[in-house]
């Protein structure tokens, strides 16, 4: 028995709101050290009201990384303050209690030896669980290149659709563009459209934001965007945009005035000027704070509370006018935590089930509180499946590893709801990294559609669309049907269709069920109410017998796995029946 | 090494601003397992601004408990974004890198293998750093019990002031009454007064409030009050208010409409009514949420904006028209962690400098991200000096491992500066626990004013009061000269007198010297600019050689301690003196 593994803390992180009168309570230990692991609890005023009744659960064993194993439990109270502590017992019969910081050998009848979490500190904590995003599928689109609607102007300054992106390349996609697409991305099964910045600016990507009340000019009109939404709406679609808070564009009117006017202008506490005047560059390393030292992207001060207004202002137009469905947040990590707690009162006070996304790469317990975002881009989740599958890096157990530290470590809510991506259009698309092998992208996606989260599809993935880094991986969508990878649209299209009619896909959760880092193989397990679904993937060049997996994998119901998995390929299979 | 003890999170836990562009990054590690624990840090954006420079800084250790070494490195840096990772060294010379949650052989140039803290979302997460709350010394009254001023009107329901209190007496004290004492706070050397409620509440503790807005009539009048804090100013005393936001009292004029109009009640959503109508009762359990159950007590929704409007106003109230310093909140972590974020917002906007303590008796550290409390009253030092001392049911180890742990675990900032109490309005007399033993009584102040943090003296502790728990650790303030304990008076003064001359017994942090469990003899140090001090405990009835104990210890400069320490008595020494 490793006490120093053992972690539990009366945070945020460790106890929280799941659902009215419903708490989750998690503890770490080594991995494959206890055997059982024993949640007792009790209501804090148990003299008060003569309730001395202490309750117990057995925990559960959610996820096992490298070193440590993640126990869970729920519990369901009303206690005004809940007292409680652990029971560990190890493989060899060894067992302690830990209870507020202490290691006991017998449970203490003193209260002040157990944990406490009080109810209302905690009622508002949780990330919310929205069933929309968790039972959906994501579609990325980068306006520009979408579609060219109807309202297109030709303009001889723009880049020929098929031909390769530079950094400035104007392709001439629309909103009316993305509308007249809808039966595309209705027909290959996605439930939320993700757009990246809409609003106007004088770039193909729009990060660098002139008038956020604004749609950009290039992109239509108002009431082309409200006219998508409406109809995204009716083919039960979603929508939802990219806020861009970090920073703005230099041509943004309260940087602007700052430009002009110095120390006195109104605007000098929205940014970070180091010295007067502040000069106008678009190189590197301008007299003000910015994105990543780039002049045309001045840093906001996000603490102010002039620009808190203004950008909940922004808030409530967009979602008012024109029913946005939710927020997927840039840059989020170099934000202010207050503006995210602001930001995030004036988005649910517009619409209840509205997500907050936030774009964090690595670790984001910090922002995953409850008062900040419902969930993140699942960058952890990229990284692996490029490494995995794409590039043939990493192991299996590697693999299995590093995604059941993100199980073990986020906030159980916003987990189920992470949107798994393996591709975006700040990376190489996928299936340039695996080397233009198809058969790498559709395992990828299977793997993608069958974990625990929400799948998001980067367009043009699902029809086999090829790219390098920024900006090659924003070519021209591709409609030309001569050059759709119809192999690849129709799997897309299976992967979407069983995890819309498999509740299992879209909420068990994936359990390991076998994995052989000789062979690359990996058998993983959802369970959820009826159904279990067992996936099989096969990440090696060489093919795979199921039999001989059956013998190794102790099988449900004595169920048999019969025929191959060619190289790099995957199956899902039901109880008794394969999908 | 034991890599599962090893715990860093890119949370505000572990990293945090504690200055102008300077950051405190922590690591723990198993105790006693590393020799050199080296942080290697440098700028995010490094090929952006070519600037490749890896920064490298030894931590230091600067805590142990039973299980872990505590290991801090303070960081001046104003990239946009920091990325580090750590190196530790055990005795055996083997090393190993902990870069963003993965041990490394050797530390990677791949930048995903670093941790990172991004400036903004640092910027104003520190609990603040407040200097005459660092350096000064808290005095505790609760107004009922302290002194009848000269407005005090005569009443015969009043208990007689010598008289043992009962849970519902009435003393007659009056702000008044403490603004004619302050020479003997100021003469005692105290020089932050914190005030149990004064507003309006039927109660003798005043803890059920029926109208924030206004002083309790039995304790004066606003003018009063004004006067008080006029004086305490002049003399250079601060006044903290204790602030009650769980609950408020059933004459509240909010819950009183909730009685009359029940679901009509336009206060309806500022409290948790389980049913209508809503019954007044002054037993347990009504039908409203409430503290502890209490009839008496119903609790607020701290949830709810209009509440939030409510307190806001209210501090704006004192703060502005009577010039209030700072807040201590009451049942401080059963209220919603929002409420406390609002509500710093509202006290810093009056004064910068005004601390927000909160009464959390347990770990505080979900409370000091830096959005909620500055620090809290260190319930924790209490229990380990009432065990190790009053009670003697603690060994020095494990009385020092459990202040380790709180120095260990407690942001850097709020650490300095935790009301270190002995006793309160909420728990006996020290001296009762003690069973009256003066030497221990004088023992526990010498520890509280010697320890890192803020020292607080209830009323009454400075002259030998003796009480046991609620009600009767209340007992009218002792100010006839024949009942002073002259002798705890003058030790009292020595020590205030002490820790105002000397900064290192204010800014210099404790440092176990030696500790031995069989004679019940710590020693440890405080250094801070050229000052070196020790203090040598003897905590047993057995007097200890303190030339003995120097050849024990690796003493500083080949010093000499001479003399004896009697049972149950503690020295401070400077480098080459006896204070």
């Amino acid at each position: 028995m490793i006490k120093e593994a053992i972690l539990h803390n009366m945070t945020r992180e460790f106890v929280y709101s799941i659902g009215a009168n419903s708490y989750m309570i998690k503890i770490r230990t080594k991995a494959n050290d206890m055997v059982i692991v024993n949640l007792y609890y009790y209501n804090k005023y148990h003299n008060v009201i003569k309730d001395h009744k202490v309750h117990t659960v057995r925990m559960t064993k959610v996820a096992t990384d490298e070193l440590f194993d993640y126990y869970e439990a729920i519990v369901n109270v009303n206690h005004i303050t809940t007292k409680y502590y652990f029971e560990l017992i190890d493989g060899s019969g060894d067992y302690i209690y830990y209870a507020n910081y202490r290691f006991l050998n017998e449970p203490s009848k003193d209260d002040s030896y157990s944990f406490d979490f009080p109810i209302q500190a905690k009622m508002e904590d949780a990330p919310s669980y929205i069933d929309w995003m968790a039972d959906g599928i994501v579609y990325q689109i980068f306006p520009d290149r979408y579609y060219r609607g109807d309202n297109y102007i030709p303009n001889k300054s723009h880049t020929k659709w098929s031909a390769s992106p530079k950094w400035n390349s104007i392709y001439g996609g629309t909103i009316k563009g993305i509308t007249q697409k809808l039966d595309h991305i209705k027909d290959l099964g996605a439930t939320i459209i993700y757009l990246t910045p809409i609003f106007e600016s004088p770039s193909n990507h729009k990060y660098n934001t002139t008038d956020y009340m604004k749609l950009d000019p290039d992109f239509g009109t108002k009431e082309d965007f409200k006219e998508f939404v409406d109809t995204a709406h009716s083919k039960g679609i979603k929508v939802i945009l990219d806020g861009v808070f970090n920073h703005s564009g230099e041509d943004f009117f309260p940087f602007k005035d700052l430009l002009k006017n110095g120390q006195k202008s109104d605007y000098k506490d929205w940014f970070f000027p180091f010295s007067f005047p502040v000069k106008r560059i678009h190189g590197i390393k301008p007299n003000y704070q910015s994105f990543s030292y780039f002049g045309g992207m001045p840093k906001l001060n996000t603490m102010n509370q002039d620009v808190q207004k203004y950008f909940t202002d922004m808030i409530d137009y967009w979602m008012t006018n024109f029913n946005v469905d939710g927020w997927g947040l840039d840059v989020a990590d170099e934000v202010s935590h207050e503006f995210w707690t602001v930001f995030r009162k004036a988005v649910k006070k517009n619409k209840k089930d509205a997500p907050l996304i936030g774009e964090i790469w690595y670790d984001s317990r910090d922002w995953l509180q409850g008062n900040e975002f419902d969930c993140v881009m699942n960058y952890q989740f990229y990284r692996c499946v490029e490494q995995f599958i794409a590039r043939g890096t990493m192991t299996v157990s590697e693999f299995v590893s590093n995604l059941e530290f993100v199980r073990g470590n986020t906030n159980y809510n916003a987990y189920r709801m992470l949107w798994n991506l393996i591709d975006s259009h700040d990376c190489p698309r996928f299936i340039t990294c695996a080397g233009d092998d198809v058969r790498k992208l559709k395992l990828a996606a299977l793997l993608q559609f069958t974990f625990t989260g929400t799948p998001m599809i980067y367009y043009g993935d699902e029809v086999g669309m090829k790219g390098k880094g920024d900006p090659d991986c924003r070519r021209g969508m591709i409609w030309d049907s001569d050059k759709v990878d119809t192999d690849v649209l129709n799997y897309y299209k299976s992967l979407t269709k069983l995890r819309h009619s498999h509740p299992c896909l879209r909420r068990g959760e994936f359990h390991l069920v076998y994995k052989d880092d000789d062979k690359q193989v990996l058998v993983y397990k959802k369970v959820y109410e009826d159904e279990t679904l067992l996936v099989a993937i096969n990440n090696s060049d060489t093919e795979v017998t199921l039999t001989s997996l059956t013998n190794k994998i102790n099988m449900i119901d004595n169920q048999v796995m019969d025929g191959v998995l060619p190289p790099f390929t995957g199956v899902i299979m039901q109880l008794h029946n394969k999908l």
